[in-house]
């Protein structure tokens, strides 16, 4: 049961958002422009780094959905289950694991960032931009993940269901509502 | 030092806005529905919360600033003192001590708030709108307070600063670029 009277079967953010639609129009925007819009970072990487920020808050359904959108759009699952359990031993590019350094380290607050963090990322050939975006997306997860729990949204346990909402989300990003509002709105 | 080149005189968050319009735009889109459009909370109250929260993030920038929104909105310095040291003992209404401590808790992480929790905000009047507003204002300032020190933004120590900003952001809310900002715009 959620904490407030969500509109039924809709999975997780996807609750809040029609429950308010006002502000879910700037955190749908938020997210696709750090999430989907062309950046020298991929796609699939900021799914990543989106994936692992939710795996740290424990966030069940951010970190399967956007584990999903992650595998959508690398066409490999195996490599979010391995940059969640030991990022530093996954198949991506030490640029990126520069990076999640950093986002792990904004997970537990932004004054545990060092600029010896910044630095390496920086070593690694990261851009002020994608320091930015990685900063700045490991922030916002903290929020949307937060939102879902702390509304205690009602999630879905299948994960073939995820896999779907993956798929369509790398292929459509964030700016409309996913399938599951667009099947009641 | 900023940990990126940030453009320079800008303090806090309005550094990064600059930085990367983009993403400002929604940032500042859902802190103006958030805190200044109209609500059954008044401005005052909400911008308590945020600087609740932000006080509880030991963000210096946001605690301030905020805070003196909530003094300007509210016509009351000490309060927002007060609110900071000891809510509970803060001349505030027991329905907003109540969303306090779900705000304290979705600091926390989202699954600390409970069932009880939420029936004692209801218990005192609070509706399920405020409910989730209370919890995305929450979660929202655990994105922007890391969003300004993960930057490592440069924060202005002058209290009188954040006496005009925040009767600034009072007067004007946030959808617009504060007026540090449009001075170098």
């Amino acid at each position: 049961m959620a904490h407030i009277a969500l509109p039924e079967g809709l999975p997780g953010i996807t609750g809040g958002f029609a429950f308010r639609p006002e502000t879910a129009k700037p955190m749908r925007e938020l997210a696709h422009i750090l999430l989907f819009e062309p950046n020298s970072l991929t796609s699939g990487e900021r799914e990543l780094i989106a994936t692992y920020v939710s795996y740290l808050n424990d966030c069940y359904f951010c970190q399967t959905s956007h584990g999903a959108a992650a595998a959508a759009h690398l066409g490999d699952e195996e490599i979010v289950k391995r940059v969640k359990a030991d990022f530093q031993h996954a198949d991506i590019s030490d640029k990126l694991k520069t990076l999640l350094v950093i986002a792990g380290k904004v997970q537990k607050g932004g004054k545990h960032v060092t600029s010896d963090d910044v630095q390496q990322a920086r070593n690694l050939g990261a851009t002020d931009l994608e320091i930015h975006d990685t900063v700045l997306i490991a922030a916002a997860f903290c929020m949307y993940n937060r939102y879902v729990d702390g509304l205690g949204t009602w999630q879905q346990q299948d994960e073939s269901m995820y896999a779907v909402m993956g798929k369509h989300l790398a292929a459509e990003g964030y700016r409309r509502p996913s399938m599951s509002t667009a099947e009641v709105a």
